[in-house]
């Protein structure tokens, strides 16, 4: 592990019994419940009112409501040697931004528009910020997690050549982030997996504790230097290595072990009214945005590969053209 | 008409083309949209971002979300009758509070936990906040309303006997307030009449225009006296008179003709877990709860007592019980 | 004490180091701090940023933002006494609610409209709710508390003939509710003593662990049997006897020993335009008005009395009327 | 001018009375109020409630709560040709987003840790959005504007070296974006002026008119296209030429003529604990980071380099150093 800080002692939020929670729709009420951690009805979703639902029928909203998501750039070595060939890609972390309208919930779907080509998944982590913090260290920041979820960030990569990289219309377009189904608590993050699938086959992988360069409490040390961190907010923790694009149709999803397993389903949508009057940056497709959405091949383990492109046979298996 | 304050000129938000946004889960992302007034498409949901939804199968979340639900007590003068025998409950509305957290969409679950006998319906049209509101009269109060929603006004007669008046507990819990479908606007308010529905037949029925006691500018005028009304904080204008229990499987809906028709089940939940350690108020039947869920039948005409019954019949016709 | 379910164990809450909040404005941001406890700068706030500020000389924000303000009636036995002459008004608590746009901080302005006489004082303490809170027992119930603060639940009597006992007008207008000047943990309330001051002199006062009838766990676990509390909520605890009305120029306090000190100002305003044209319930005068404003001499101690008394004589011994 | 879209007729927002709201701080209440435009009072702020205010004298909040800030990084043609020699920086506009923590009111205080030394200015008038905004034209983006405000893009230039363009920590720190006094509509905003003022000389000056390169309306339907913008959300407009540095002490700020004067005076704070101990990216002093502090000279008219080494003068004439 690499995490800058070690940890001599498991923080609070990974010890425990595992609590999860998720907010769902039933009728046209929001609810929260708590996930069923074992006996007969283990699986199972136990709304707070004492309702019984099957989890893998229910409607899911986000489980959270942030006021700012921050995402890592680059935070894993396999995703760093991919994009710049060495094992950190930069001294220190840096961040973007996504709007609380990207958030989307689980089984969700991904909106791509009918101009743009490339809609690129990033599995992650994320966090969830449990109460006002500012000015902390990095020991004090495991204090101030709610705890922790799977969550797609995805990127339209057509914009790749505009906005001076703060990447606002790649990463910043609704329905963008799906997260969830739940926070969880009592999950020792640094033993699980992640791994991302599309259509079901594997095109993500990384133990977190091996490949993660900054551990969540570094990260929100740094950001609250200069930015009070509010309840709900959201960090994005970065994405290893064979971040690709996907179609309408293909089904995205990011598991956490451990933790849970997010999904969203990549929907075409229509071209926004206002390009076709002219206005605004039009979806490129120049060789930055080629070598971002397809990525550095030679760089990246053959399975990863070899499954996306079986992936994507599985899913248009059915598809004439 | 009887609404305090003639109403010379019909307010811009009764005039103009009818303008009916809807607010939906698609996937797990909520997106506004606007229905379709015309046309090959009419009656479907044109979401903002261009696609087209069967709006008969969307998933509903409330079209509003205020910081505070304020409730006329009596405001139709059949209800007045009803229940004080007298065309004016009062000289003057009085009002009462529902939380946030009782908010419903339309097709929302009306939770009826299984230690209380009595859930009454009451149909009313709800007017929603557009800005800040004080100090205003009631001929400036209409440049603050945003639009106007049928909602479900429903109450645990159960807890009528505790909260000296309040209300808290009768028409607080969760899921008592199914608004929507949508926010409507550039209809003209007191043209239309309110009609409530258990399971498909008419059980409240009101023209608005005629039986209304206060407008929603003379109600807005008088509460922004001391209280400062924010943008998306929601008016309940009351409800004629017939307001009766309603069961578990119970179909209920409020339409307001020219501006939309909610709807609500009702579903049987357990009893909360502290009621059976001797928390709380226990629900109660008493003289006083009878006399508001069974309400004043010698005053009500004979067609919704009808109906009710016939109702209630058409639910249980396959119910061995 | 006598809480209905005894406190085996001292709650987290209360245990542990004190840790006080504040919210201030300074220049034109919002600042979260916490109060030294000890050393050279005890008593000084300290901004998460690192700066250190006179607590006496900031201007606070109310240190909550609830979506829900409920109040509980009556909680003191010498309330109780006074106004229904019994130690225990009810057999379990009943509640009112109070709209977020009546929140205002330490050192606020609490507004008496020309046209009402009797404004009057409620010392209580506050609890803030922590995370979403349904269906729990209240042992259960403590978990979901982060802290307490002292409050002014300040009402305008002359609305008490309308409203049918919500008391909307009467504890619902703008600045009716001074709170902080923080959230405090770490002080075992049952120990503390409230007191309310009007001019500096003592008008009520109640040893908190002896007087109250329910604790807050009590009341938490009986309004979440079918309320969804959400985090940030805010449940005001009740006042001991001798609530009693105060006049513009008044400094109103109330401190929870431990806690903090709130105090608030009663400043005249003109009356709302619109009951000038007669819209809405006039403030009425009435005798049971009077009787909630002055309440019940003969069950209150001397010395309160003879403190609002002194109170008064001293706040306008300047004043030519 | 220059807006891609002609402006045909004057959109509704800039048409008929000025109206100002701001909201201001008294005791420890927020309240909104609207300038006084004519007559005696004229320059007080009348509170909702009736009370008239010195508008110098007040304490003043953001008069917006966004959920989203997006800013221009350049859409003033004599700020593309400092930084780029000519007359449009990109052929489309291209943005960054600042957190709502960066958010700030009139005559705030600009904090500059201590290990920063190059904290920039730039003035801009800002657009806030009335309602939500998706898949829009520019023609019709008018009607989502609620009004239009002076802002300082405050900007700690140290920072400039890492976050790959997104400038998260550049222009994200709190209290970066001062903003007020008021929300202002019925003010032709293309025959305004922007003037920023350090230690009240002119440091930058530019008719908006004349060298704006896009209008809001084809900002706003830009980002529409793909991200919905909600009612509140802020939107910066860029800032013309001469952008540099302040130090502790300065006083900033920014004038819309017709709108108003924002004002925020730069404060001294220490470093954060956590840049002790390494953590995050260092402040830097490099080449590019001094590039963009000081500008490029040459390209800027002499006046405002003259007013801005005057207005350093007259800061610090009493300062022994």
């Amino acid at each position: 592990m690499n995490f800058e800080f070690p940890v001599h002692e498991l923080p609070e939020v990974m010890r425990g019994s595992r609590v999860e929670r998720r907010r769902v729709l039933v009728g046209g009420s929001a609810f929260w419940g708590t996930m069923v951690e074992g006996g007969a009805d283990a699986g199972k979703l136990r709304l707070d009112d004492g309702r019984l639902l099957d989890a893998d029928a229910a409607d899911y909203l986000p489980p959270v409501a942030p006021s700012k998501i921050v995402a890592v750039h680059i935070s894993y070595s396999s995703r760093s040697f991919e994009t710049r060939n060495k094992p950190k890609p930069t001294e220190t972390p840096t961040y973007f931004t996504k709007p609380p309208t990207s958030l989307n919930g689980h089984r969700g779907q991904i909106l791509k528009p009918a101009d743009c080509q490339y809609l690129n998944y990033e599995g992650e982590y994320a966090v969830v910020i449990a109460k006002t913090c500012r000015n902390v260290t990095p020991d004090e920041a495991w204090d101030y997690i709610e705890g922790f979820c799977p969550a797609l960030d995805m990127g339209l990569q057509n914009f790749r050549d505009t906005d001076q990289g703060s990447m606002l219309r790649v990463k910043g377009a609704d329905t963008l982030l799906p997260i969830g189904p739940g926070i969880v608590r009592g999950v020792n993050l640094f033993e699980q997996t992640l791994r991302t699938y599309v259509n079901g086959l594997v095109v993500q992988e990384a133990h977190i504790g091996d490949e993660t360069i900054w551990g969540p409490h570094y990260v929100i040390a740094d950001l609250a230097r200069h930015i009070t961190l509010v309840a709900g907010d959201v960090i994005l923790m970065g994405t290893p290595c064979h971040s690709r694009s996907v179609d309408p149709g293909d089904l995205v999803e990011c598991e956490i072990t451990g933790v849970g397993r997010v999904a969203g389903t990549v929907v075409a949508i229509d071209a926004p009214r206002a390009s076709a009057l002219g206005v605004g940056h039009a979806p490129t497709d120049t060789a930055e945005v080629r070598r971002v959405a397809f990525g550095f091949d030679e760089r990246v383990p053959d399975r990863f590969k070899d499954n996306l492109r079986s992936a994507h046979k599985k899913a248009h298996a059915k598809d004439p053209s």
